[in-house]
């Protein structure tokens, strides 16, 4: 059982200093790796491990080709300005090549976490001399799956480890006890810039769940054109999360006077307080409009614009 | 060159005096033929006809099996109302087996059009005496296609008899001089029913455009459910035009707290004077909501309901 440090609780120096000294004294003479995605975890994670460990830390950033216009730059500028050298790893060609043809939903995710885990984090772990893992673990995580010793082995297979070899390598989750709110308040006093914090939801398949059919670089950047676009125009609500969506099915549309048979990009943007229910924002006209016409003006081949109007249930937030 | 009657000029008792007169004397001692399909031009030329020809007059309504609800029960019941017969034709195993595996738009509108006229209304001309046929060709239809003798042929052809035999066929075409609005005069003269000049423009290929991919009995169904929900709550509107389209693209749902990966149908309301240029009517979100609600709690397999958002140019009113 896993004792939760709740938000009240918590003192962030003093955890700080404590998670410092515990990883410290796990990895000895040896050295650790991790994994930076970009999101809160794991760039809280990233700054505990190097406060740590400084150069005796390997941090990782693995460019899948699917993220956001501008993600791994802003990543890894973010990183360098607070000192933290991350290596970034292009691994677009293998993400996309594992992509290839596959038009199902959890085939797609199956795709990335295999050629994420395996194929390229797994290998760079597997030829590091690292044999201590850094994982942003946060409470939440653990009881959506099973507890403890189960999900580290899962771990170990995920990454291509042998479970019978895998006996010299640790995984450190300094975060374990923490839920969100707790990890963004350790990540501000470790001197994350508060941008690090407003980032909406992003799933784990980041543009890949944002393209229904087959995932191939130009739907991509399709659908990230689309999304800059709608992040840009719906920044500034109050929304629990807004979104694009390349639909694959194809509708008529027009093109200087000539029948253009295109494609069409639906705008989700949902309020809710947990996830679990969402309903739609009653973002206004003006706001809809524009994003229809932005849309169709700015991002090529894309015909049509809609907009989510079903709640969740029956919905879900995200389209695949 | 056909001479244009405007509304100004048309003196629509004395116009029905004259048709019912040029039918009389054409069709004489014979008999005459028309598909009546429910919109206003083909119930104006039933009801001329029926005026002239009376029981020598054979009106033709084909189930096609793609129309909106009730509706061949509708037609049908105004029109003996008017006391005028219509023969109805139950074809609607020859549409949906001409339509069977076929995606794309225009084969699919290619498979309606052949269907209805060479293999059914056209085996009805052919194997009757009818050597008249009565259509409600406007001024307006003219002008979208080449003019003349060359049309008539065109409507030989369709109907499977060949040019060479049509020497006996005669099409009689009394709306020819008259645009929309002397149509729909001449109509309330005649006495057809307010209701039937209010109907929102519907196209020839019917539910089977308002459905992308595969046109089968199903899918016909779930997007005549939907069109219901739609057209009751939208009646209201003053929208030129509004509709439900049913994707093929399946998104992820939830139903009864389990995954379920269900269908989508997009609504559309236009704002148009004219149908070239359109744009979204700004629907009330209590509408927009209730639309979501009721479509995805009444139509089975739907989980997901958008509104679209772009305008015309460069989307177009219909999706396919």
């Amino acid at each position: 059982m896993i004792k939760e440090i709740t938000l009240q609780a918590l003192d962030p120096q003093q955890f700080i200093k404590d998670k410092v000294k515990d990883i410290q004294d796990m990895v000895g003479a040896g050295t650790a790796i991790n994994a930076l995605s970009g999101g809160v975890d794991s760039s809280v994670v990233t700054m505990l491990g190097h406060r740590a460990l400084g150069k005796k830390l390997r941090t990782i950033f693995v460019e899948n080709g699917i993220m956001r216009q501008g993600e791994a730059e802003q990543v890894a500028a973010m990183f360098e300005k607070l000192g933290v050298a991350v290596e970034v790893v292009d691994a677009r060609k293998e993400f996309f090549s594992a992509l290839k043809s596959i038009t199902d939903p959890e085939q797609k995710r199956e795709a990335i976490t295999q050629t994420f885990y395996k194929n390229i984090f797994g290998k760079i772990v597997r030829e590091s001399q690292a044999k201590f893992l850094l994982q942003g673990t946060i409470l939440t995580d653990v009881d959506e799956t099973v507890a403890g010793i189960k999900r580290q082995h899962n771990v170990f297979e995920q990454l291509g480890i042998d479970p019978q070899k895998a006996f010299g390598y640790k995984i450190i989750e300094p975060l374990i006890q923490l839920r969100k709110d707790g990890v963004r308040r350790v990540g501000r006093e470790l001197g994350l810039p508060e941008e690090s914090f407003d980032r909406i939801p992003f799933p784990g398949p980041a543009l890949a769940a944002r393209v229904i059919g087959e995932v191939t670089p130009e739907r991509i950047e399709t659908v990230r054109k689309a999304t800059v676009i709608v992040e840009k125009l719906l920044q500034y609500t109050s929304a629990f999360q807004y979104l694009a969506i390349l639909h694959e099915d194809r509708v008529t549309g027009m093109r200087n006077g000539k029948r253009d048979f295109g494609q069409q990009i639906e705008v989700r943007c949902w309020n809710s307080h947990d996830a679990r229910n969402a309903t739609p924002t009653k973002l206004p006209y003006e706001t809809l409009l524009q994003l229809g016409k932005e849309i169709t003006e700015q991002v090529p081949g894309v015909v049509s614009v809609t907009y989510n109007i079903a709640t969740k249930p029956p919905s879900t937030i995200e389209a695949i």
